[in-house]
């Protein structure tokens, strides 16, 4: 298997401003994606990837000039991969408010000449699905193969096939959920108030200060880390296991968890944007369909006409396989087409990252099936 | 079932000094404790009850100047409770190292004459059950009827089974572990972060500067209830509910549970002493009386003689049902006397200090017949 080698960022700018579920409205604003494999003549084989939490466009290859910076699922997107790049042409989308190049609350506010900050808005899963339909129409792909996505990009590609039921064939959604559980906002919470309370954050507006709040995104970043891990997985990968071989008796590092969760905080507090992950956080806890529908979800789902490929993991207790039965049920309420699997992964919510045999080939399968459906003209 | 009523915290001077795990020594501190009920006549009748992170000595009853300070298990402690207090001479005490009372980092520093605030000494669940033994020695206890605990109380239960085996009849441990899983520790060093890095922390020197690391103090425990409480527990009680019924498109409180968890923040912040916290829950991580014995718990249990009775709860995911039972085998390993209850209860860890007809039933017919082995005179 190869990677789909070098790849470049592109940006798309939309001046047609664009109205916010929170009422906001954003005047204008840039998207930045990038594409792998080609489109072909009937535009029948586009997939869209969406992110999630820290995540970006980049989602296959690597840049010229950083070799390193490989995108972050290009263990399943690539030629000869499971989403096969020489089969279907695949967009990976920044979304709106994030930190890596589509604009977000570092930016220019027009209306201020001052970076957003404090003021950027409140942006939900359905807002990002809006600007992710804006692009498509302007890159002329009416109707997606697929839209996919794992945590909390699985809700966008759930959102997909409720908001724009005709413009995709199939919704992948791995290791998601039609909706946070109380424990889920709670770490959420926790997180932001981390970052909240951090002097340096100066409520939002730390750009104008030179300073960032890395102390609370830190620990942010940490209570996240846990979470994406199970309980398992930590006990083998770390255990008890000391750095120094005894203890030292101080609130310094001396247990190897302690150290890898420090490493995670203090690189993600070097490059992530204290605002992003306050919105980003926000619209994981605001996501839930079923809520317009008296929390009935297969009401919700009622309009769908995608196909659906589900995946969880059992160790997953972020995104629990519960939660994505859940769904399984409310589509089957509606006689809608489903796949689904619950990988038997000791990894966590983390194991949709990463390379697992039996999760990437049941993938690879699907997306074989389509591509025969796509071959022979089906639909 | 009626209170002990007024109780009265009393405390006692230690001059000897006291060499402690790390190497360090406390030349001289002070311990506060209760009592409650009365010691019998051949002292056959004490019970030592060990508090977990954020109690005390004070049990049960309350102050006379303070009527709704009930004790932390008062539900389980008094006339007619589980622990019977018109049978038992029931001992609360505070540990060294805390903010209720006994010798902690607030306190003076006899070499310096300043709060000992960063200089306080690391202490360990065996350096209070050593302290704990010089009271019992004071007040003309040779032997306990129980030693009882729940959480990292029943950790100094079980150092108390380890370290004293001949002073105790029977050894209560609820909803312990005789070892924190990686993940558990992973909170406490998360917890332990937020208080580090928050600058009113003052690397422990706060106290001099007249500020408190509320901030710090307040994410430490808001990440804590987090884990105290069962997932299921937390969607029963909070689920999704907003506080206004409808989204506000910020970053302030919008549902119930962040409310919830505020709220107990700022509680928690507003007296708890933050160096007490990094002490205690260092203590939590440093507990695993099986590492000297190359990590075989059955070994290390190999020289107790006390009687035990272990309880956990099916939904606490802190100190697992798991961890429970890997003591009751190393126990039945050990041909020991054991009984044995895995709690049917949705309230996770922080269903050791509730009211569950079970749970307290077994506790109570626990004591009866440790009560029956006092009265006729068996042991």
């Amino acid at each position: 298997m190869t990677s789909v080698g070098v790849v470049t960022a592109r940006s798309m700018h939309f001046s047609e401003p664009l109205r916010l579920q929170s009422g906001a409205l954003i005047a204008d604003y840039t998207l930045v994606y990038e594409t792998y494999g080609q489109l072909n003549a009937d535009k029948s084989n586009a997939v869209l990837i969406c992110h999630a939490l820290n995540a970006s466009h980049h989602v296959a290859g690597y840049y010229a000039d950083q070799p390193k910076n490989t995108g972050w699922w290009d263990n399943m997107v690539g030629p000869g991969k499971p989403v096969d790049t020489d089969r279907f042409f695949v967009i990976g989308i920044n979304n709106l408010g994030s930190c890596f190049g589509s604009t977000g609350p570092m930016h220019t506010n027009p209306e201020t000449g001052r970076p957003y900050g404090h003021d950027f808005p409140v942006v939900t899963v359905e807002d990002w699905v809006h600007a992710q339909a804006r692009l498509a129409e302007a890159l002329g792909i009416e109707k997606f193969a697929a839209v996919m996505g794992g945590s909390l990009g699985g809700m966008q590609a759930l959102a997909w096939s409720m908001m724009y039921p005709d413009r995709m064939e199939h919704c992948i959604a791995i290791a998601s959920t039609a909706k946070l559980t109380a424990q889920n906002i709670a770490f959420n919470d926790v997180a932001r108030q981390a970052i909240l309370t951090d002097p340096d954050f100066h409520g939002g507006d730390f750009y104008a200060h030179g300073v960032v709040p890395k102390n609370g995104l830190r620990v942010a970043r940490m209570i996240g880390h846990i979470t994406y891990l199970s309980n398992v997985d930590m006990s083998e990968k770390f255990g008890r296991v000391l750095r120094s071989g005894q203890y030292l008796f101080g609130f310094g590092v001396e247990f190897e968890i302690e150290s890898y969760l420090h490493y995670q905080g203090d690189k993600f507090s070097s490059y992530f944007d204290a605002n992003t992950y306050l919105l980003i956080t926000r619209a994981l806890d605001y996501f839930d369909p079923a809520a317009s529908y008296d929390g009935d979800l297969t009401k919700a789902l009622a309009n769908t006409r995608a196909k659906f490929l589900l995946v969880s993991f059992t160790t997953d207790w972020r995104f629990s396989s519960e939660a994505s039965q859940a769904i399984v049920k409310a589509l089957i309420d509606n006689r809608r087409e489903v796949t689904y699997a619950d990988i038997d992964a000791p990894h966590g919510h983390d194991a949709f990252l990463l390379t697992d045999e039996r999760y990437h080939d049941l993938v690879r399968s699907y997306f074989d099936r389509m591509w025969f459906d796509i071959e022979s003209g089906r639909d």
